[in-house]
């Protein structure tokens, strides 16, 4: 049987290794005669898988202790509206960087529960058409804004900040979305208000979303939003308000332990490096049959977009790669061409594969 | 090795078939050589699962086709407040019926975020202990409120609506949370504007949560209300506004071809009264060494409530059960007690050997 490479933009590739535990421990968790998705969310054997769980995420990244770790339902899109809820009461503004798709469903929703003013702070598809994202240099930003979002990595435009914007003291917290980044290259946390991320990308199955806030924060938080909602409530009571998506959760925690196995973010770092410059090396030195038009500092790491510059070779590209067990290679339905997106589970490899592929497609095409 | 038999409020025991399915599809599901775990959510085959969990639902509920059916995120909590963002709008009033402590808490959290007051329609607290639950023909309810809500069993009191209230026409939609007793009894979906349940209990695992609304009532859906707790986006993206929890949904849909395997609703019905008789007679028989005091009519098939009416020997019931293999007996922390939770997924074995238990506990401690 062909291996089999999964490029999905998310759900995305798990480790191999991570699989194969879950099925092991499928009907039998650790001796205890029950599944992990049986059990109670408040039996000491879920607790402690929750609780290594964030101590390893704490090790991974590390997590400053005045930063408290929630796993929440709901994906990226929640946060939109529950960072707004949460933070920006009593505020007149929150300023939001839009640098591609994600950002934009951002700025729309942000808005929508906030009394708070939505700013925009910068526009990368006005000034750079989304092939560049705009500089926290040039960010519009207010000191008596709630907060600056931001999303570090677009998914669908391929677009990363190559270095992670910092904000000089005086301006308000950042807020991130990293869910399509989070643990592929070392961050300073303390650099941030609040970080979250939707699980289904880097870090295990879709259903279980990770938010990082700083804990003085927490003091913004009104009562009178719903306490599903308000991240007071989750952390007074241990994450337990209500039911977590509990399965999603552990298999996160194998993959936070399959992390550290492979040497941490910084190992995650250097090998995502040299995953994604194999990839554009192919895009690039292919004599412009595969073009890739973003800046060269924020080209993705992550999610990387190359096209033919023809709709029917590009769909031809996508069908017959799947053919050769090289999955979901489809661009984004408004972007078009293909992307491949190589999180870290994606083994070099994979990518190894996909390049031989692509070289082969452009001698039977070229 | 003893035979567990997992006895968790929620999340709760899963049949084993559905189990080993998940455990023989982990690595490779239906030869795509993917996990369902790191599918695309809008890849065929993940559609293709989400379709059938859906068909399979409306024959199993015998949903009628104007009702729209939704695989949500973040548990019956986050429906307190989208049911009163969704439905509530331009109306003056709520009316909502507590029952239990459930339904306590989401008459509180209900109009947080509703413009609506929440009318107290009745109180089985102050009515009567919660040792029963109000009937419908006395709930204080106006034709003019946006919808009656209640929920049709109460976990933490052990107390269902052993008959499934309606209302008479020209009376406001019902809105029920069944997360703790969906597919163990036939209902009249017709009856209802909108049911939800989280799947923890009878459906699958914790992270999806199911709606199911009559679709007249989506054009109350507010256009101002942020897109991930709208109804209406939901059903116009057809379930893919975000991406959904999808191997929760995976394993719901295994957990609903199963139930057609045993014989459906009106099967696990039988099967359900059979456990109950049996458990409740096991308490009554006991000569007052076990008690359980809710009104026949009211007690739950689904939580059985019991007490020795002596703290210290009731934990070691726990305790002792727990060593034998029946776990997660002790009852809610405000109600203490045990309480024995006899889903769809638990077999008639597993009562029986809890009633084979019972008695040795009372001989050795009557």
């Amino acid at each position: 049987m062909t291996t089999v490479y999964n490029f999905s933009a998310g759900p995305a590739v798990l480790p191999d290794a991570v699989l194969r535990t879950a099925r092991e421990e499928m009907l039998d968790y650790n001796g205890t005669g029950v599944s992990v998705m049986a059990m109670s969310h408040r039996c000491d054997t879920f607790q402690s898988i929750l609780y290594h769980a964030e101590q390893d995420l704490r090790l991974l990244l590390g997590i400053p202790a005045n930063y408290k770790v929630l796993f929440l339902q709901g994906g990226a899109s929640a946060q939109f509206s529950q960072t707004a809820m949460n933070l920006a009461h009593g505020f007149a503004r929150i300023d939001s960087v839009v640098s591609g798709n994600w950002s934009q469903i951002a700025h729309r929703e942000m808005g929508k529960l906030a009394a708070a003013e939505m700013h925009l702070a910068a526009h990368g598809g006005e000034r750079y058409g989304f092939l560049d994202v705009p500089p926290a240099e040039s960010w519009d930003v207010s000191p008596h804004s709630a907060f600056v979002h931001f999303v570090a990595n677009e998914t669908v435009h391929g677009l990363q900040y190559g270095g992670m914007p910092k904000l000089s003291d005086g301006l308000p917290p950042l807020v991130c979305d990293m869910s399509s980044e989070i643990l592929s290259r070392r961050i300073n946390v303390a650099d941030f208000g609040l970080i979250y991320a939707g699980a289904q990308k880097n870090l295990g199955p879709a259903g279980a979303t990770i938010v990082i806030v700083r804990d003085d924060l927490l003091d913004r938080c009104p009562d009178h939003i719903p306490a599903v909602w308000s991240y007071k409530a989750h952390v007074e009571k241990q994450g337990m308000y209500n039911t977590p998506a509990t399965y999603p959760i552990y298999i996160a925690g194998l993959v936070l332990r399959w992390l550290h196995a492979q040497g941490g973010v910084e190992q995650m770092e250097r090998l995502n490096r040299r995953k994604a410059e194999t990839l554009y090396a192919a895009i690039d030195g292919s004599g412009g049959f595969y073009q890739n038009r973003i800046a060269a500092a924020a080209r993705s790491k992550m999610n990387v977009v190359f096209t033919t510059g023809n709709a029917d070779l590009d769909s031809r590209f996508a069908a017959e790669a799947d053919l050769a067990g090289l999955r979901q290679l489809k661009g984004y339905k408004t972007v078009g061409g293909m992307r491949a997106s190589i999180y870290n589970a994606m083994p070099l490899a994979g990518v190894e594969e996909l390049v031989r592929f692509m070289d082969e497609f452009r001698r039977r095409n070229g």
